[in-house]
């Protein structure tokens, strides 16, 4: 039978290794969850997959599982990138979390001309992506950098990525066509601040021989629902649904 | 110039139509939004398009303002019903949130064999339609239905209107080829809880000549993932996108 808890470890993951528990882990498990010895878990690291293991210890402070066999295969997803200028804290949580779940492999806020936010706790956003991996079943856990001009990136931007460009006052060209142009590319998506982009932003990515703008519809769509709407179409298009 | 604030009322729009303001709307754009008499007010009311207005009486508990020309005509959404079981207050908010901005004509909370939460506030759920519409730039606002059983939902199912159901346990076919198969035919999203269908309403939802399976990817999405993912494949496929 497979354990229902999952749980993302740091520690490596493989057959008969043993896994030690941190305090917060040990609280989790046992304090929250109520397991005790004998009990199965599954655990994933981001790079061996998910694992099987069973609870050999069960402490107030610490613990220790062992892994008994591997249930999933690692499953990288897509190489793409989610970039999206940060907003309310509670919406900027979400795109983190939604990024997760639709298979974006590295997350990065980027600071606009019309972002108004200036900080995030990139921690706090990390552990978000691990939570939406802990309970979506995934194996792989994205990067969220930390915050970053986004003239900076835009300044060392890779030859070979292309860039799926989500303006509002554009209207786009089908996806399918670009990734026929750029077979087997890396990709990023940019969702704009809520403000829109200014125009020196705007004229310096539509002259990038990378970008290619993709419409989202009529209505005018908030930053967290362009996110997810955006790496729908990028999934089925070029990524792996 | 345009108004920059948007407000939805009941109230009929049309050329020289003065409209009043009941309490709590003249709190929000006289004592909130600091607005003066002489103001421009965008108003919509989902039948008469968008109209700028100018306010001509500013009172703490009442007002009057008058229409000028209408601004956007009537868009309406296709003919899509959004279909999903009631889950956490937050998400179940954002699912109604995100099916307006998505462009839904109608919502229609369900409950399954496996929906734990049995009650919803309609009023509460109708009042982020609005406000999303408001955000957004819509002119429309779908309605939110009372929660109704999904068995009974499916006992009465209109014969011509088609349905996409998004169930993780199944790989499906291209939407593309069911909008060929069913042309001009209105369409319902259906949503899984987040425990999924039970067996008797898997059986049935396969046997029903309208259904049609449709894949979200190799990933478990939550339910409000998985609603506006499931929106962004049908809006462009066979929606207005």
């Amino acid at each position: 039978m497979s354990a229902k808890v999952r749980l993302y470890v740091e520690h490596p993951l493989g057959a008969g290794q043993s896994v030690p528990l941190d305090r917060d882990q040990a609280h989790y498990l046992f304090g929250v969850m109520r397991l005790q010895a004998g009990a199965r878990v599954a655990l994933f690291n981001g790079r061996d997959g998910e694992w099987q293991t069973v609870v050999v210890d069960a402490g107030k402070r610490s613990g220790l599982l062992q892994c008994e066999e591997q249930s999933k295969p690692l499953q990288m997803p897509p190489d793409l990138w989610l970039l999206f200028a940060p907003i309310k804290k509670a919406r900027t949580d979400f795109i983190v979390e939604k990024a997760a779940e639709m298979g974006a492999a590295r997350i990065l806020p980027v600071g606009t001309d019309f972002t108004n936010s200036e900080r995030i706790r990139r921690d706090r956003l990390q552990a978000h992506a691990v939570e939406a991996a802990e309970q979506c079943g995934g194996t792989f856990v994205p990067e969220v950098d930390d915050l970053q001009k986004l003239s900076r990136l835009l300044d060392h931007w890779p030859d070979e990525r292309q860039l799926m460009f989500c303006d509002e006052a554009e209207v786009g060209n089908a996806l399918e066509l670009y990734g026929q142009q750029h077979e087997n590319a890396p990709w990023a998506i940019l969702i704009g601040p809520e403000g829109g982009f200014s125009e020196t932003e705007r004229k310096r990515l539509h002259a990038m021989a990378q970008s290619h703008v993709v419409s989202l519809g009529p209505r005018i769509l908030r930053a967290d629902t362009a996110a997810v709407a955006a790496m729908t179409l990028w999934q089925k298009a070029l990524g792996d649904w």
